[in-house]
Order: structure tokens, then sequence, then C-alpha cells
């Protein structure tokens, strides 16, 4: 199931984050960093990225895309399931087990990132508003509550369910959203499993090459 | 690759949206009526939902979780690619275009329903602040930039990518959150789209199935 040739993903010329690693490219140079899988770079400016050529491959006009043998694909979620299902490392071989870590995955992306997401853009584009700190209270309750559920479930435990998985992966990048806001503190145990994870060797791999395209643009 | 149990699917006692069929137990119904799967319900009330036996199964407290031979999973998007994989209906054979249909899952789960999520949230929560004109406009313009992308690649497709998937079961759902809110209306070619989801006897048959609890309950 090895793929024939080196995937192509594509990544912001210039990340809004100034190369700390929270583009959804990072989650996917991680996943091929676990599994040693080689990947080619395409830069994406913001302008390129509303263009119809690259709105084939991202239909929302987003990054990263993977492009592989033909195939082309968007959702970093996606991509990331794509690269464990032929590669050994990011999913259990246990039946059972392989469908928890993909419910994991999802919980990451579709009950944790969102009030994280969310939070952020407020953070961003609401910050000179009379209702910011009214907003904000809200948000932090929204984002608190999911955290505070996450940290229960994870407990004592290094990973989220049994080995390191692709679960794993998405929940860490989605928590290191949190970071300059503060609201990880509240929580040790999720504070030690995001460096746990950011301690990975192919976790450091994946930063210095985001970071590398960043500080080459700068 | 047939279950050997019939799966149990927790869904809401009394669901807020008063059978309107937008809880995401439907989207995991829709899926078991598609392939032909029968299924047990186990309704939960709003407390228990949030008690340790509910949450032993579904970490931040929801609806639905899945059980099934000692496999337990939460998050709808899991369920369904689990359901998508022992059983054929949902998912194309071809590995590429398997690959595209879960792509469009990740999608209408983590590009599409969350600025339609916080538009639903905002107009139940924040009605009466003084911003919530502003707001709406704001959250109104998120959602049509999605809608505007969504409905290019539709284009004049059946479906979004070739044979009905569960890429498209999970976006038909997504995209029925917004029908009260009018902003379908400016995309003839989504509404069609959903119509054609709604339409399928299977739908039929789960949003049955859901309005039934709901009227016993009322």
């Amino acid at each position: 199931m090895t793929p024939t040739t080196t995937p192509t993903i594509t990544v912001f010329e210039r990340s809004p984050d100034r190369g700390r690693g929270l583009a959804r490219d990072m989650r996917v140079r991680w996943a091929l960093e676990e599994v040693g899988q080689a990947y080619e770079v395409r830069l994406v400016s913001f302008a390129a990225m509303k263009q119809p050529a690259h709105k084939a491959l991202h239909p929302f006009g987003q990054i990263p895309t993977y492009e592989e043998d033909g195939l082309v694909l968007f959702e970093s979620g996606a991509i990331i399931l794509h690269i464990a299902e032929r590669h050994a490392g990011l999913l259990p071989h246990d039946a059972n087990a392989r469908a928890r870590a993909i419910a994991w995955m999802f919980a990451a992306l579709n009950t944790v990132e969102p009030p994280i997401v969310e939070r952020s853009m407020a953070a961003l584009f609401e910050k000179d508003k009379p209702w910011y700190a009214e907003r904000l209270a809200a948000l932090d309750e929204q984002v608190h509550a999911r955290l505070g559920d996450l940290s229960r479930r994870l407990g004592d435990a290094d990973w989220l369910d049994g080995a390191f998985s692709a679960g794993d992966l998405l929940m860490v990048t989605v928590l290191r959203r949190l970071e300059s806001s503060g609201l990880l503190q509240t929580y040790p145990n999720l504070l030690a499993y995001v460096a746990r994870g950011v301690a990975r060797p192919a976790y450091q791999r994946a930063f210095a090459a985001q970071l590398a395209v960043f500080t080459k643009a700068a």
C-alpha cells in the first residue's frame, strides 16, 4: 500500500501564525513524519488560495491539500486518516481500538476545535467591540466545558485511548491553539499531554519544517 | 463483517428541535437505514447525559453513542464511518473515490457545520443582546462564504462526488440546520440537493423514527 510517488501538500506561503505551527498543514506534516513518509510542499498565497486553480483542489479555498497519484484530498482530518490507513503507526490494528481512535479524530475536529476556533476568531475580530468582554466570558465557558470533560477522560493516562494515535495527534494540535489564551493552565494533565505530543521527534521535525517556510518568507 | 448483535444508539428523550430531525442521532439513524441495519434506541434525558454513567460512553455528555459487541463509539461522524466500513452503500469501492467521500464527511463536520452551529447558537442565546444585529450579519457572511463555495463545487451534479455517499448524508443533515434561517434560498442547487437527500426512503424512515420518539414524549 506504499504510494508510488511522493505526496505534495499545500501550505501558507506566509502563515498568519508567524511560524507557531498552528496552521492546519502542521497536522499533516506531523502525521507524515510519524509514518516516515517524505513529502513535497507547494506554497500558496492568500490571493492564490481563493482562485479557481486552488479551489479545484480545495473547494473552500483553504490549506492543506494533499495530492498523490491522481488523488486530490482536502480536510486535514481526511488527509490524516488516509495516511493512517496506508501506513502503520497512527491507528491500532485491533478493529475496535481503531474505531475508537477515529472517534477521537472526529471529537478533536468536531467537538473540541469549534469552540476554540470561535474564541480565537472573536479575539482577532471582536476585540474592539463594546461586547467583547461579555462574549469572551461566554466563549471561555464553552471552551472550559470541553476541556473539563477531556481532562476527566484523559485522567493520568499518557494518551486518550491506549497507544498514541491519529486521535491524539489531532487533539494535541487543537489544544495548542489555546496556548496563548492561558485557558489550559487549569488542567495540568492536558498541559502534560500537549507537552508529550510536541516532544515527539516527528512533531519536532514537522514543526521545524513549517517554521523554515515562514522564516524564509519573512 | 456483519455485526452479530443489533447496535444500540442513544438519542434525546425529548429533542430540543421538537422532532424536526436536526439532532445528531438523525444522521446515524439515516446511515443505518441506508445500509439496512436494524438498531435499538435508548432514550437519555438532559440530566442523565451529564452523569458519569453516560459520560463513560460519551466523554462530552452528548448524543448519539453507538454500542455493539463490546465496542462503544461517540461522534456521529465516527459512527457513520464505522457503519460505512462494515456495510455496502455509503462509501465507493474505488480507493481514491472512497478517500474523497471521506473528505466530504470531514468537510461537512469541520468546515461547513461550525459556522452554521455558531449562527444557530447566537440566534438562540444572543437574540436579546444589543450586539445581535451586527453579530448576525457577520455570522451570515461566514455561512454564505461556505455555501457559495459548496454551491459552486456541486454545480448541477446530484451528489458531491459521484454516487450518494456518507459525505452527502452528513452534508445534507448539516445544511438542514439552515432551513429556518432562509439562507439556503440563495442557492437553488443546494436546496435541490437537500431535497434529494430527504426524499430518500432511508431518510424518510429515519425521520419518522426520531419524530415518533418526540411525539411519544410530548
